[in-house]
């Protein structure tokens, strides 16, 4: 099942890319930092990876967020790694959508995430034990927040632009009204203004997976005795989510593994199942139980609406001045279309500059991480638009 | 929670049931009962229910079967119970839908199910041992040829129609290619003709969960220690599948358990992960997590289009002769009207008697289980149709 997980790379990837990159930390020690729950952290890190160069008057920078399970590594290679490229190298890159010979784009791991950035995996300060759930509960707000240190600590101070998909949408949306002064335009992608109930119930599933996986151990595990089962089993429910009824159809279908007829018995026989399998192994590798646990939690807690608006979605979006390019997949039921279109209609009542396209797709969920020509154009032209409109800037 | 499990029982449902049932049970002992997979069962029970009265010329039999996790039980009370009544009590009894006045209705457990039939929970013939695991890898045909054992032992050689949801209504269509000549109407609800990628997808992580539970012990189990918490998380993933985006918006949307602010722990504080909970608590007292394995494996491998027509739905049904009452749900997305559509196609290039109706609803697949008057009516009058075309038949 390789091909189906590589799909985004080809050989000339390497070429087109933006090259080598290195993960960078940034660190955060402020005795002050309260989070959204109230508890504070004194010590954070954040790790982080650029493209590009920012220019003289630091008007090119563009924030780039991932998902729930991404990294910092958005384009580019490793050094001395010949692994597959960023997670977004298809759209990042030297003459691509998001042209990194123009832009200067700065893509940072979660705050809560397992791939450098402080979160429950990570040590407490005075290095005894890990946070495991100790660790607070974060949210978008949190991690906006860690990023806006990020930004300030990188003396940049205007962002071009704000764009993520999924839950990088919902924090490309939180800058614009958090920051409403710094973000000149917001590319949500595949998102929501807040967590359907068909969303948090697959999420508190997954959770509930986990859980039950005795090597959870209430979050006490160690690289010895991991809760892989559990985690396993939760990113098959996720992975689900990610596709679309047609595009496992298209894919899978009823197709065996081995071509030969049903065996009547409890292997898996259709290449659905042994693919979701794969998912499920391979993730565990990559990715911390306790991470997934507060990750999906805090995509379930936000509401934009009810934080920014006391439950209205057009006072949500008051504050915000930035342009928007929204997009939307057909075939995405874990964010449908018509909760971009509730964004969209919220940031009109706003009167503000909004641009707005379904992407007629069978690929669910995932459509925004898989390469589309349409999607490119679109950010390519958005962007360059947007950026014509501020360099002769002061 | 416990409103919205019940809510298709009312006060006057008592009044208005079949009244009392028994649960009868039924042996068959064949020595060369060969299931599909080749393996032999020589013992095996069937429990079922009856509801109404066998007229003398014997032509007022209606089967009616069961989704995945149901039984026997189908309509009325039982002696010195006060619990709620039959599966399809809203459907079944006098004067209803289903007329137990005019009717005969037949409900049975289905082999491989824990709720009176044989299934992996039966002890061995012997009495040493339960099957566990060991049990032989049922199919939908082998539920259907119990059946036809059970309607030999009633003396029953026709039956006026043969009617389900889901797994149900591939037992109903299963029957009309089977045993053509015995079945005069076919009522398939919520289903399809061959699962879809999407649904096997859903079925395996579903087993999956209950495989990872270390209490499952490879089906080894005993009622001391059994594997809840995997039974648990695999009925809140198949509830999922069972709603809609529009129903939990609907019935839950984003609103808080205690109503009050969100807590920032992970405990259940949505009403939707509380709902979820109780469903999958509920769920494992009265389920067998070894018969929820063969099940959900008993629907992947159903695929009467290969079965009965190498591949061709055409050719499936080219022996059947009933006519047909085809009826999809808007909202369903386990088995979208599509699918439907497609069985309606196949019956139609046969030149059968086919009606089809897709009935407008927010409820998702379970949509088929709870009441609606305007299945009733289609029912009823569907019902009387057939029943008034060969009453006078000798």
């Amino acid at each position: 099942m390789e091909a189906v997980c590589n799909q985004n790379f080809n050989n000339s990837d390497m070429e087109s890319s933006y090259g080598i990159v290195e993960k960078q930390f940034f660190h955060i020690k402020d005795e002050n930092f309260t989070l959204q729950c109230g508890e504070k952290l004194e010590y954070i890190t954040i790790a982080y990876e650029t493209f590009g160069t920012l220019n003289k008057k630091k008007n090119n920078a563009i924030l780039v967020f991932h998902a729930l399970t991404g990294d910092s590594h958005a384009a580019g290679f490793y050094k001395d790694s010949d692994e597959k490229p960023g997670w977004w190298n298809i759209v990042i890159g030297p003459g691509k959508a998001i042209d990194t010979d123009k832009y200067f784009v700065i893509c940072s791991n979660i705050l809560g995430g397992c791939m450098g950035s402080t979160g429950p995996s990570s040590t407490l300060p005075d290095k005894t034990t890990h946070y495991n759930m100790k660790f607070p509960v974060i949210t978008v707000t949190d991690m906006v927040r860690c990023q806006k240190r990020l930004m300030d600590h990188l003396n940049i101070k205007q962002l071009l632009s704000t764009i993520g998909g999924s839950l990088g949408g919902m924090q490309a949306m939180e800058w614009s009204v958090r920051y409403p002064d710094m973000v000149k335009s917001v590319i949500p992608l595949a998102t929501t203004m807040k967590h359907s109930a068909l969303s948090i119930a697959f999420n508190e599933v997954a959770r509930h997976a986990i859980k039950s996986d005795p090597k959870w151990n209430n979050g006490n595990y160690n690289d010895e005795s991991k809760p892989d089962t559990g985690l396993s089993v939760a990113r098959m429910i996720g992975h689900i989510t990610y596709l679309s009824d047609e595009s496992m159809r298209e894919k899978f279908g009823r197709k065996l593994q081995n071509k030969k007829d049903i065996s009547f018995t409890f292997d898996s026989q259709f290449q659905v199942e042994s693919y979701l399998k794969y998912q499920g192994e391979k993730f565990v590798e990559r990715f911390d139980a306790n991470s997934f646990l507060y990750i999906t939690k805090a995509t379930d807690y936000f509401d934009l609406e009810m934080q920014y608006g006391n439950g209205s979605s057009v006072k949500a979006f008051s504050k915000a001045k930035a342009k928007f390019l929204v997009v939307s997949y057909s075939s995405d039921w874990l964010y449908p279309t018509y909760e971009s279109k509730a964004i969209v209609k919220a940031l009109k009542k706003n009167r503000l500059d909004v641009s707005f396209c379904e992407i007629e797709s069978t690929l669910g969920h995932d459509a925004f991480l898989l390469y589309d020509n349409r999607l490119n154009k679109m950010l390519k032209g958005f962007l360059s638009s947007v950026y014509n409109g501020i360099k002769n800037e002061i």
